[in-house]
């Protein structure tokens, strides 16, 4: 579903039309107070409330979702936030087999995705399974209003990570293709103007739709170069999810800027990579590896861990990772 | 998969990836010889061949087909033609539970939908089941190079007008829409170059791309009013399902010239329906249902059943229905 107010209005009936009764609600405890009035049309149907997400969702937190759907005897999970709140509610649905409405409030697009992160011991490992894909999205711009300018531009920039990802990808079919493209179109115009002005429904709504084909074309291919690099450095290190696919996706576009000559045209620019990074710095996103915490004595640990996992070769990765580390841009020219 | 050559190329390895070792064949009596030779690679594999294949698929063909699957023990279907042959794949799959593979050697587009038509006692009934879609399909431009103008223009214009129809539907999601509209751009400017020159492969490719790319829309939406109209009037009368299309198509298309907006500029022209008419010219279609051999004495009746389906209101029913059997065209304009 998709359109302003959808969240307000839709929710309850949603869940009603699955045949539901019981729905566990999954999101932060800073979405909890919007969550639960999103929510106060089901009435007695709530059986419980799981507040406690973390980023990159480590096993022990997905045990304890599912230890509290299991206790509250939920047949249906309600996931009302952003990526690491539906890739918890993912966790939970893919063993119990329950059910997900999701009402995404970032530009994730996780939420059309059947593939989800668990990180253990430092690695973040994927898993997929169509028991996770959630059954029903609301997709409600007015909820995206109140997002601040620093999570809306981190998160576009990892939708549009999506996008540039199956773009390049080899194996890529001509429709999620065009979707991909239409993602790079309404993102690259729908963020700019949502960090300039938070409250302009219209830019919060194709930023949304931009979402929503992102995730679209991520569950249509998996995941590409770039989101195996930012996973990798993500699990291993701790680093933020989207501020890290901001950092990360103009370095890997500059890699791959033959292919991504369309994707080029759709940002306007010669070439993708120019353009990625342009957009990056107008949104305001962190543009070094550094200013995310990343130790510089562990580049060459990553770069090992990168080339082990076969995502990049050893010297690739290591010159990726250092440009990246020092934000540098205009000097880098792969060798 | 897509490609020229990959009839010839991968047909037995795909059956082998779906580890089926006892194929039936289904063709027309004049597809068999192309079919046989297609299908040679595959050896004692090939258990039997069914080429009783007729138009709108009626009930007993369907059941003749049932059971030359049964007698050969067959664990896989092999469709190769085009939208009659796949369809009465489709009637055996839905029941028996076989994998399809599909050769389309026409532009029907069908081969990319679990919908079928079974036609019996003058009326055609439509189905869907999940268990009909095919699991791989093969196209081979390679294979429609020795298509007859006359037919690539009509079953050109029958996926066109499934692109059409996903197009007006006000249902249709945005993704969808996309892929009418890049099918409507393929399939126009691949058509008329096919229809000139039919050996031209690019061109061939072209169109082929666009059938699909119709045959994945009418999967996602379903039946618009114009299909529901050719449904009929070819399970009443008999008419020729793609050709049917090409007649019935532009005038349709009038009625909902306005939300055909964005076909409009992929057709290049100011109205939809008018480009879908000139098109139409252009390819050498038959533009009145009256070459077609609908009886005039027929018009009031099938107008009522049109209307009683629910598929139009009679008085526009009647009026489309007159003006379509006269091929009547600059003078029309919708009451």
């Amino acid at each position: 579903m998709f359109g302003p107010g959808s969240g307000r209005r839709d929710l309850a009936s949603e869940v009603d039309g699955l045949g539901r009764r019981r729905v566990l609600l999954i999101t932060t405890k800073r979405g909890e107070p919007l969550a639960t009035e999103l929510a106060a049309p089901l009435g007695e149907r709530m059986v419980g409330v799981f507040t406690d997400v973390q980023e990159h969702v480590p096993q022990e937190i997905a045990e304890a979702a599912r230890t509290a759907a299991h206790e509250a005897r939920a047949d249906c999970l309600l996931s009302i936030g952003g990526g690491s709140v539906v890739g918890t509610a993912k966790a939970v649905a893919a063993e119990e087999r329950l059910p997900i409405v999701a009402v995404p409030t970032t530009y994730s697009g996780s939420e059309m995705t059947p593939t989800f992160g668990l990180t253990s011991a430092g690695m973040k490992v994927t898993a997929r399974s169509l028991d996770a894909l959630p059954h029903t999205v609301i997709y409600d711009p007015e909820l995206t209003l109140t997002l601040p300018p620093g999570i809306t531009a981190a998160s576009g920039m990892n939708a549009l990570a999506h996008c540039v990802g199956a773009a390049y990808l080899p194996g890529t079919d001509p429709i999620t293709l065009m979707v991909a493209e239409e993602g790079v179109r309404a993102l690259s115009g729908g963020l700019l103007r949502s960090v300039r002005e938070p409250d302009d429904l219209e830019a919060r709504t194709e930023a949304l739709y931009g979402a929503y084909l992102a995730g679209t074309a991520l569950a249509a291919v998996g995941p590409a170069t770039h989101h195996r690099i930012c996973h990798m450095l993500g699990g291993a290190y701790g680093l933020p999810h989207a501020r890290t696919h901001s950092v990360v996706l103009p370095y890997v576009a500059r890699l791959k800027d033959v292919e991504l000559a369309r994707v080029a045209d759709a940002l306007g620019t010669l070439k993708a990579s120019d353009g990625l990074r342009e957009l990056s710095e107008q949104l305001g996103c962190p543009t070094s590896l550094a200013e995310l915490g990343l130790p510089a004595a562990e580049l060459d640990k990553a770069a090992q861990l990168l080339s082990a996992q076969g995502i990049l070769d050893l010297p690739t990765a290591r010159e990726l990772l250092h440009v990246a580390y020092d934000g540098e841009w205009t000097a880098w020219t792969p060798t």
